[in-house]
């Protein structure tokens, strides 16, 4: 029975991601540790800690096996943590040949926490694509429209004339930052934890380099990077936390700027799919976009009680480790879902120009104010120019009138106002810096 | 595909909840919201706001009516929530003579609010009993153990000698005053949110008296309290939430002294069950008690994330909404897995009542030093009794000899050390603070 | 030298509140304690547990005395809290007389946590005449544009016609539950903390109802209320704090609705003072709007650093202690500076309301498409009305002509369209659900 | 009037960090701010952006000027931003011919980012030497009791015998990988702002290859790194809050080890300072170890405050913003003084190697099950080994006996015991474990 809209079968179109989840049930939890057993028993049998022999045969009986989680859940529940179950289960599988050698030397924590590390591979390998995707598409939505005269919104007010186009590309350049993280934490490598009862792999029977081909053999097995134990050192998993906010955060600027930019009094941007109501017809809800808001802010929520579970204590703290289980998981499937949302919004989304250009044009000018007082800085003190152009403004919003024509009536300064009218629709500076942006993009994914 | 070590199967005797979970799943939500315009419809077609024809066809049809939520899962992706994909199912199944007067008048937040608001009062009254059993069980042991002479810690130092009965009370207080909470908002009651299109109703076509009127009916059918429209008002969901935070911490509290009263070094507390390692045989882990504290804190850590959805924005905000969903329902049954886990483990709980003794013992008077300082002020000021005092202090951690006797190295005012030293084991005032205590449970769940 | 923007001299006017931070800096923590240590004092003296004559040389003495935060530092960070420091300087200046008995029989939990209680007293009776003013300014507005026709935005999007008045009425009904819920929290009074070293006041030297004398009498001396000790049961500071981040959170609604409302594209709301921008002449920018929302989110982001300290341990948790030191004053301090802040704005608030029915009319009768569909429901079966409106609506997104012009073209059902039309204007359901929001505001302060 | 226990007198010692704090004070804020206006006028001068005597009357009249926060605090409340004030008053200092290019083509939020970008850099230069102090004393306790038997813990039991030295490595490794990250951060250079109104820099007059110099030549003045505006995309801040909060926790380490570890019943730590209480001579409470702690999970929980200010909406956003100078000041505050303490703490830490053997021997060998364990799988199945050890620990609870006498009643296998027996102190594996752990803290380090 699901609890989270992350997991129910009612909301899995909105908060859901089918992929990411298969990485974070159960079933997926124990085929990464019994695939962690198997590796360790083929490394330890090659460097002969255990024979040979029952090497072969764990790694043989176990290729196939599939465990429940209901078989082993009673054991879970006493020893607090699913591994004491599961190596019972997997002994008994190996057989009298296998039994004594399975889990050699090991603790829980090598094993769950290596499963979890094998997942969170997966999962980054699975969300580079789908950032390259998203990514792709605002590129191209950013070259487009790389010209294209819309109103900046500053603080929540009509600012200077930019481009759609701009807009775009900061967004992508803010995504790209993200997948160039990801990709640097995969190429570092997750960390293959294995340490034994108290990290010092007492129990493994092999000291210095002999330690350290083991732990090398099996990172190299598993697609991990080889550590030194890390029992209650967790950044490994604060950086995968902080990807998973960061990716969740450069969504939900998508999806902020979507909910704005789709409201009706404004309308410049047009989404293919949107919510119905169960008695307004003419609504237009923007859910998607909605979603990834939410699912960011659930990520960035989420991170603190992750985080907090990182001030650990001794040698292996039960407290903080049960509470990684319990949020990231969470955060890597918002992620995945925001992602997935993402994807269908930005596929489904365009500009709608002409009421862009109606924006600007109902601002009366107003959004040429800079422009304007840099203008009359020719022929006065800045102060003065400043003062002159918020006083026209003011009139602007009595009279309805253009700035220009207010400015007219308080100077006279001779000054080409038609051209200085036409920087609304010719962003030049906007379109080169759009074009600043991709190149940057362009480079972080190199 | 559970998401959570909340409802994990393998998880589940951990962190599970199976009856608070039953209340939040797919199923549970719809069934409430089927039950929410059965009753719309009845009192709608009671006060003739739709034909009473339409009304007993709609109670009739959707009496026994499953919808699964795959059946509308796809409808909920497109809107945004279940209520349109769920509202045109069920208009199929009250057919020709019900359709038109299905969900008349109302709106999607009307029935999730209210569906939300049925399954939380069905959780408090869950809780209710379960949090009187947890009580129950501590004021059994603080009473046996009112005078169970026991070293209090403070700040993690041995302070002076209470009893443990004492720290029961005192935990059994802190669970009363939460149940107290319950109570008095299961007696103020759950709002109905019943509100429209846009939170004046205006759909229903019932305005002042009569629109009070339907409002109240509903409720009543409901057994939730009558409400003006909270669209986006959440008051009442903070306090749930709070609610749950609450206990949480009240159980934390528990599992927190029951990590430290097992430690192997000072094991004056006994578990009845506890977890074993994978690879060490006498390891006696306190898996429950590490459980709810990991409960607790992320309760404690999703609280933030739950109260940031609360400022809300216009006449109805689908992020903060959704930013709900997305977390009190696992706040819910955390707490609830938390209090199954408390009930274990009080149950099986008792003290090791010669190991407290020991402990008091191996201080060597330390504990009694506050003590002696107020006997030492019979003979001079309280400055100098207490400096006497903490010289003898030090004296004792060199040389191992018990506290009265370093002081009467360095004092020779008479005073009757053998009178003071059974006050280590009559702890009188501990067991009056005890019986004060027991009495405030006894009156706060009167 | 300040840390946050809420005790910055420069951010003082945005971010600032004088007077709750009068109430949490140093000196008014140390003028609390020594409030305390004097009236501790003359109950001892009064019930006979210090010599009356030491009790009146206390209180006498230590009346005017000032402690600077500077004279006792150093101890403080030796101790870890102030009292011990404090104490010592307090015994110095009731000299011989009193010295013995300052603070006697008294920790230093008892002091700071009666100091705090003292101080949210005082916070509570301020924050109250805040509350109560801007309630005041919102049911005027509510009450003038009971009727005044404002488009509902649900989910971002323009949903029926409602009035502004119900806008206002439903914030200031959110803001008056938040001020019978401080009302309710002062009228049960804060907790006096008397546990002494291990919570059972054994050095005390009364135990029974001679104790329970003393807690009341001390509390009635202090203005608390009495308890039993408190030391690791935190749940009354738990609801202070859930109580600041409710009153920010109904704040942040006023704030959100702020920025949305004065957006360039919307301008149905003016505010008296918006700032300015220091490039752009034109910006008036709703700073105290965003301030009053970046001010809730913070309260609401320090609830779960807040909740998470009350998950203690054993007889005292330094801990937990000093996390609640580093997270409740802020946000005492922010709560304060967000009911400033919306003072001024509600002050200053006043509707557009030629704006207003602008949007309305641009919508071209789209939000009218709810009231079209009941009405053709008497001509048709509901699911055929509404996919009819629906239809129409997409004409009217390509056509711009009126909604009930694109119905006529699908449909000849003869419908008082005119009458419809009217709709908009006479918002006669909102005024009526303003009339009953605002008796229950009335109810609420009463 | 300071706030919060982190820029309080009272509490400057515990919660303090002059240098840190000197840093985010209001007068620093403004002298950064100042920097930036006067290196931006420099090099807009050499660009001809602005003319060139300008620019030098601008730099020679700002550089010795100090505003201080009161004059520019009206302005900064009307604004919601200091720069407008500032800017004003920088204007009337530079006089008639520098007035009026000052912040020539800027906007604020190029100021008030930069700004912080400044101080940010200095807090990690000032960072970076605490750590690697930090760090050394625990590679000095590391190495000198490499080989030093001390208990492991783990999930709060004792588990088999380490050294004290590896506890101390991993904690030197935490911290290495945390000043390794520190100084990538460093390295990769904090990000100037520059990105004018609206993100395009359209008033600075300058586009493509010049606008790419301006950038690359002001960073380069202000010691930043050259970027492309990122007014929206605020993941450098979040990678400096991750990091802050990776300190903090690897921080809360040490003190949550301390904590356990000077505990009354243990007692394995000794710490050169501790805590007296107002009321008990004996107690030694660890305040700085609490401190830590506390801060620790300050930092963690305004991880989320801080990570939901990320989401931000449009060209620019308000609200996010000033979230961000609500929260980041204080983490990094609270990370300079858990790093001060941590300096304190460690140096006046020594292990008590006579207490630490006295746990060991306490256990009554039940920490060697494992090893016993291992030990008997020569001579039966490993199940029945760990069953046979099981039942032997059962019987040493009861009896008090030695695990080997136990088991030794169990099974007659030969092994040597003696030689067994002597893992406890011989503790090689750990030992051997240290010394790669040091060899990664100093590769870390290079």
């Amino acid at each position: 029975m699901p609890l989270t809209p992350l997991d129910s079968v009612l909301f899995g179109g909105l908060f859901g991601d089918a992929e990411a989840l298969a990485l974070f049930c159960d079933e997926a939890e124990i085929a990464a540790m019994v695939e962690f057993e198997r590796a360790l028993a083929r490394v330890q049998g090659a460097q002969g800690i255990i024979p040979g022999e029952a090497a072969a045969v764990i790694d043989r009986t176990l290729a196939s096996v599939t465990v429940s989680p209901k078989e082993i859940a009673r054991e879970t529940a006493s020893a607090g943590v699913p591994v004491p179950g599961l190596v019972a289960c997997l002994r008994r599988i190996a057989g009298a040949k296998g039994a004594d050698f399975v889990h050699f030397g090991a603790t829980s924590q090598d094993v769950v926490d290596s499963s979890l590390m094998l997942r969170l591979k997966a999962l980054l390998a699975l969300f580079d694509g789908r950032l390259a995707t998203v990514i792709a598409r605002l590129v191209e939505l950013a070259e487009t429209h790389r010209a294209t005269p819309m109103a900046a919104r500053t603080r929540g007010q009509m600012a200077t004339p930019i481009s759609f186009g701009l807009r775009m590309a900061g967004n992508a350049r803010d995504l790209a930052l993200e997948l160039r993280n990801l990709r640097r934490i995969s190429a570092e490598g997750l960390p293959l934890q294995l340490g034994g009862a108290s990290g010092d792999l007492a129990a493994m029977g092999v000291t210095g380099d002999r330690q350290r081909e083991l732990t090398a053999r099996l990172a190299a097995e598993l697609g991990l990077s080889p550590s030194a134990p890390w029992m209650t050192g967790r950044r490994a998993l604060l950086d995968a936390a902080t990807l998973l906010t960061g990716i969740g955060n450069a969504l939900g600027k998508l999806g902020a700027d979507a909910m704005i930019s789709t409201r009706t009094e404004i309308g410049e941007v047009m989404l293919a799919e949107a919510g119905g109501s169960s008695t307004m017809p003419q609504k237009k809800n923007a859910v998607k976009a909605e979603a990834i808001v939410a699912l960011a802010r659930l990520n960035a929520g989420l991170l603190s009680a992750f985080a907090a579970t990182g001030i650990q204590v001794e040698e292996r703290d039960g407290i903080g480790w049960m509470g990684e289980w319990l949020t990231l998981p969470q955060m890597a499937v918002a992620t995945g879902a925001a992602l997935c949302r993402a994807e269908e919004l930005v596929n489904g989304l365009e500009p709608d120009i002409a009421r862009m250009r109606a924006s600007i044009e109902a601002s009366n000018g107003l959004m040429l104010a800079e422009a304007a007082s840099f203008a009359l800085m020719a022929h006065m003190s800045r102060a003065d120019a400043q003062a002159l152009v918020k006083k026209a403004a003011e009139e602007v919003r009595q009279s309805g009138h253009h700035l220009f024509d207010e400015i007219g009536k308080l100077s006279k300064a001779p000054i080409d106002w038609d051209g200085l009218r036409g920087k609304a629709d010719a962003v030049d500076a906007a379109a080169k810096m759009t074009d600043g942006l991709l190149e940057q993009v362009a480079e972080l994914l190199l």
